[in-house]
């Protein structure tokens, strides 16, 4: 948030009814399950041959958010893309979402607008509809509550329960990268907030960067699946980092799993962050969360078709339940794996 | 929220998948569509011969409620209650709800337990299933985001822009008790925080105090109209007051209206409090808000029917837009309706 939003437009001169209509005026649906939008008691949708999957976030700002270096269309994006990847992580499509907010006082009409532009733009690029919502003031802070819905063929669905002894344990594209943009960020609020004549130093950052405030869902991985006919056996996204999410597949699926940290996708320039800050490289790719990468496994039998995907990663295996769940270091150390993932509720 | 909880079992000892584990961990779904409910990444529901209705409601302490005097199990309860009306204004039945909770340090789990306790009671009331939400903390105050979903028959969809020339114009129940029982509710506030020894005298006023605390949704209406096999032309539920909600009605529907203050409903209990209070009754009748009574057309041909239901008023009819939108008082001036309704946009 800038400092000086006094001369914009204010909300309370609109209402809840007036913001409503200047945030939805422009709405176009484009899916042809979202049969009415915005303007009634509720929304209308039809899916005649196929399943629903329903998903849900509430991002509260001071807990899930920090408005100090976080852009309001960034943000806007990223609210609506972390409940793509939830309706990903299911191996369905995203088709609509409900966006309620709470704003305090000091959003003027301005910055929800920019709010909304990153929300519309992540609605655009995922081809979902955004179909109603709720606007209320707030007493401190911005709430926002998002619920996304999404639709897929009848035997589509991949669960959290579905991993098999000896599947193979595949992760998309890289991790880690998005907790080091946020330590990134948390330091230069450190260092401004004790001199605030410094101007951030954020050049040659940005991959990690834009991978903590600008998230993407893995619609591509999803997408690539399809065409090749692989289903997983089971999935979920890494939003609270790879140990806990492998945790909850393990648990759901009532097996064991060994990772191995040299198969771990992580990106050079979150190497070269985590060597800037003296961290174990264990610590961001474990724990960070936010990474929105697929986790899934898969029959030992499709080896050789995943293997030839670039973007994917085999980083383990299914094993029994007694076996234990373990991360096997480049040392070989097993260390065991722990739900440390980010925990909102414990932070504050 | 009473004084002590120190001593009661603390949230941030179960963590956030702990703390949705131990809400969720009775729920049987009762509903064919509910497939899968909380536990995976998203819900699963599957409707294929209906069309599906999707609302949502972000309840803010502070703004929407008061737990000064709000007990947390009939919060809980009106917060899922308020999302069925929203469905049942559209002629359609709830079905599924998605609860969000944002809690501040000061809740301890036995109040999330009593929250809970208020939810499940209304979904057991209404035939609804919980299938998902998320739960975070929040840096000040209870943050509750509610989401439903409905089902009806393809051709049953009242929408609010309907209304057609010569309807009539009908309410159930009564109006303007939730506004009474919140004013009651503020004054005894306002003496208990001058003088914190005196108890508060609520004694006798059950009926408007529990129409602002434990509110229904008009389940039993919808029945009624879909046995007697009336569809309204229009329909919205009365949440904002009857004259924000009716000028809804009419801006969509592009007519003009004309009520009678002599016809809408009203309870002695509700009277009574007017007068105590000396308030002109047309303020909490036209601008209370909170009643969840159903607001509706129907065609002129269907006045006997209708005529017959004690439990509906007609209340006005529908005329040319250019006619205007009044309210005649019963010394027979008009009085133009106006968006006066609650509006926590502005209240702040």
């Amino acid at each position: 948030m800038k400092g000086n939003v006094q001369k914009k437009p204010q909300i309370s001169e609109l209402g809840e009814f007036g913001l409503i209509e200047h945030l939805t005026k422009g709405i176009k649906l484009i899916n042809p399950s979202s049969k009415k939008g915005v303007g009634d008691d509720a929304a209308v949708l039809e899916y005649p041959d196929k399943q629903i999957v329903v998903t849900t976030d509430l991002l509260l700002e001071g807990i899930h958010f920090n408005l100090i270096y976080t852009p309001l269309k960034h943000l806007g994006y990223k609210a609506a893309v972390v409940n793509f990847s939830d309706i990903y992580s299911m191996n369905a499509r995203p088709k609509q979402i409900t966006v309620s907010l709470g704003l305090s006082k000091r959003f003027a009409l301005e910055d929800v607008d920019t709010l909304y532009e990153g929300i519309y733009l992540a609605c655009k690029n995922y081809g979902v509809d955004l179909i109603g919502g709720d606007t209320s003031a707030s007493v401190t802070g911005l709430i926002i509550s998002i619920t996304a819905i999404g639709e897929s063929g009848k035997n589509d669905l991949v669960y959290r329960d579905g991993a098999q002894i000896n599947d193979l344990i595949c992760v998309s594209g890289n991790l880690g990268s998005a907790y080091m943009g946020l330590q990134l960020l948390e330091r230069e609020k450190t260092i401004y907030e004790e001199d605030p004549t410094t101007q951030p130093d954020l050049s040659g950052y940005d991959y990690i960067l834009n991978r903590q405030l600008k998230p993407e869902a893995r619609k591509d991985i999803i997408e690539i699946l399809g065409d090749l006919e692989i289903k997983p056996t089971s999935m979920i996204d890494v939003s609270d980092g790879l140990s806990s999410d492998l945790l909850h597949i393990c648990k759901n699926s009532k097996v064991g799993c060994k990772i191995y940290q040299d198969k771990i996708p992580i990106d050079q320039s979150t190497i070269a962050m985590v060597n800037e800050f003296h961290l174990d490289p264990v610590i961001p790719v474990l724990h960070g969360g936010e990474d929105y990468e697929l986790l899934f496994t898969i029959p030992l039998k499709l080896h050789d078709k995943i293997n030839s995907l670039s973007q994917v990663s085999l980083i383990g295996h299914i094993c029994k339940e007694e076996e234990g769940r373990y991360l096997i270091t480049t040392q070989g150390s097993s260390i065991e794996l722990k739900a440390q993932g980010w925990n909102a509720l414990k932070d504050t």
